[in-house]
């Protein structure tokens, strides 16, 4: 698992439709529902008639998580759901990379009970991409 | 305009649902279009059987600087879309925030490309919120 300035990203073996379908997966494991999906490639060749790779940005939400960031700050929808991009890096092999929740705590200030909630869908989106890794086929 | 530590915001003399079309439009006029919107009421209602204020967190696009952005870094995506939150502050009351991407920056790391993207991105939703301001009936 690679650490980057604000996420967290491990490259699995797999078609890009496969990690998302695995993505998904691991993600529900950890009570992360996704709730919106951007399909990047789609919407470059609409906007921009530019051919992009394949590239799909899933916005991931824990409802109980949720539920107490919100009530520990009302504007913290601004940082919501969590980013999970998948994206092909080559033949057979996609790239999964998660916002890292501590890393945008960093720009949220001092607020305990939201830095509390931070840390766990941390730990949480820390253990998806470990089962990934565990688990994709290959390894 | 309110600077907060992750965002803008506003509050305007006006009802919930007209405060999500008059962003939904003040938006489109600085070429953001919204790709996601999440009602964090339904949500909540939903699967946490809780009450929750009107609230939803409408996902933002410009695609000419999302596809600077991706340009200058594969990974930004899971910084993509812009989030714009409205909630209901009170009767004929609502916010709108907006996440700062020079706040998101400072978690960006160092990369001249990408802070470019950053404060155009920056000042057009500022614009934004001050379109919204300005605008507002009974001001």
């Amino acid at each position: 698992m690679e650490q980057t300035t604000y996420g967290l990203k491990i490259t699995l073996p797999l078609a890009f439709e496969q990690a998302v379908a695995a993505a998904t997966d691991a993600l529900r494991q950890e009570g992360f529902g996704v709730l919106t999906s951007i399909d990047v490639q789609d919407t470059l060749r609409l906007k921009r008639n530019r051919e992009f790779r394949k590239y799909v940005i899933l916005g991931a939400c824990n409802p109980p998580l949720a539920e107490r960031a919100l009530d520990a700050e009302i504007d913290v929808g601004l940082l919501l759901p969590c980013n999970v991009a998948v994206y092909e890096s080559g033949p057979d092999r996609a790239v999964v990379a998660a916002m890292a929740p501590l890393a945008a705590l960093g720009i949220v200030g001092d607020n305990p009970a939201l830095a509390e909630v931070a840390a766990e869908a941390d730990a949480r989106l820390r253990r998806v991409l470990g089962a990934l890794e565990a688990g994709a086929p290959g390894r």
